[in-house]
């Protein structure tokens, strides 16, 4: 039983730690070697010296994970597989890919009697301890091969894993889980700011997000971590007000408009990241003019 | 060890039989005599003939607590009780009461001698078995009256409930945690409803939200009951599309309006439910009206 990884960075080296210790044997590789340097103490971990080297390290059907991000260096990678891998062999995208592309990909690699799996992986920095949630797409025979590794990966052999459906659906599903997220954050990021404001009450923040871990609608992963946070530095003093989206969440209010169903919450929640970015200046600053016009309003300058 | 309790919904109801079971004498009542039935056999609960009567039956300094629909319910017990109790007696008040109410209901109380404690309560029919989330308000001397039933009726007695602040923190903390659950409930029916929209997919909702309960980042208790009600039913074609709303989600957006803090998604929760009320109709008659005016639109008559 044994697996190639591509792309060796948070997910990819703890995914590789884990399969390794699950029993796999594991070919890694990352263009950055100071990450395959990381993995070199790891038992059942072997470095290659490039894709091809990769390529030839693994025997049988060859399974190849990747874990790169989205767009150009996954589908660079893909490129360069074509040439190197044969008939059987299975290609598995772990990134966070668009379904859409992973739907050309998959029937791409099929015209070369290659096999896909888009696998939506979900965990973060704590899949290593506790398993990653996967989301799979792709043909019956497809996730037979990758099977093995998902009964691994996941937080049980039988549970946190699902074949969702045709290739693209595990991408998919991915996208609408990190839609849902984004949500989610942003209603607890509200409620928060909104206990913060409220000065006489002087709630202990921390204290409460922990009381709401035990017996409250609210509870859920999400508010462990937030309690956590909270409870090292309820006033965020140090932390700048920024949040970064990275393509799920646009994804997923392109689907809605698509679809034609609406998703207020989701796109609000993405909306708002923009904001934090500063992608409303613009439109704020034309705001205050238009009030001094108008009014006769002051204006602040920078 | 006694308390009385008022008002024996689901609510009341299940904490009367969670407060017998850890051992407290329980006086209980309610206006709806079949309810007072339903708890006749009860170890530990026994039933009242009137708000007059229960006051008699509790001895030393007295705690009630009020399991009543917010507004006149709670402010007619309350206003019965005054003359029914006396010096250092504590009315607790479980319900969802707004906490403006309940400063000045704490006030007015203190004035006449009498302790207030604003409890909420979260944890809705599964608190018997697992116990309910408690955020208090109150003087610290009213807590401590509270505190021994605080935790039976919590998950623990040293988890899930909280001292959030003086006299009305406990119902905000309470507000709150309902704006947020509104966010939330929001997010995963957006979501759901795109995974079911991509209808080429055809991906198990209810297999998907189980799988998502392991490893996930939106593991939740909320995602833990979509997954049973997508078991039992996938499709809901029994159900209409009508949410309610209670009163914490308005107070909530109104307390964003108040402080001048966003809550954009908690708020667009609120009205995605009032759209569900058929309160949208007449904004959408109308644009339908303009459409056939400036451009000759089609108009769906009823």
């Amino acid at each position: 039983m044994e697996i190639g990884i591509v792309g060796l960075g948070r997910m990819g080296s703890n995914m590789a730690r884990r399969l390794a210790r699950g029993g796999a044997r594991v070919v890694a590789w990352d263009a950055d070697r100071a990450r395959c340097a990381d993995l070199a103490g790891e038992p059942g971990v072997e470095c290659a010296n490039g894709l091809a080297d990769l390529a030839v390290l693994l025997a049988g059907e060859r399974v190849i994970l990747l874990m790169l991000p989205a767009g150009e260096p996954t589908q660079g990678a893909i490129d360069q597989l074509l040439s190197l891998l044969s008939n059987s062999d299975t290609v598995v995208d772990g990134g966070n890919s668009y379904y859409k592309d992973s739907m050309s990909r998959a029937l791409e690699l099929s015209q070369r009697g290659l096999r896909f799996v888009d696998a939506g992986v979900s965990g973060g920095i704590h899949g290593l301890a506790n398993g990653y949630c996967l989301m799979l797409g792709g043909t019956p025979k497809a996730i037979e091969q990758f099977e093995p590794f998902a009964r691994i990966l996941a937080p049980g052999p039988e549970t946190g894993w699902l074949h969702c459906g045709p290739s693209g659906a595990g991408h998919f599903a991915k996208m609408i889980h990190n839609g849902i997220e984004y949500g989610m954050m942003q209603a607890f990021g509200e409620g928060f700011a909104l206990l913060a404001g409220r000065k006489e009450f002087d709630i202990d923040l921390g204290r409460l997000a922990e009381t709401w871990r035990h017996g409250s609608v609210v509870r859920s992963w999400l508010l462990d971590l937030t309690t956590e946070v909270l409870a090292e530095d309820e006033n965020l003093a140090a932390i700048a007000p920024v949040v970064a989206d990275s393509g799920e969440g646009r994804w997923t209010a392109l689907e809605s408009i698509e679809q034609g169903t609406p998703a207020p919450v989701i796109t609000m929640a993405l909306m708002s990241r923009f904001s934090s970015q500063g992608k409303s200046d613009f439109s704020r600053k034309l705001l205050a003019m238009m009030r001094a016009k108008f009014g006769g309003h002051a204006v602040k300058r920078v």
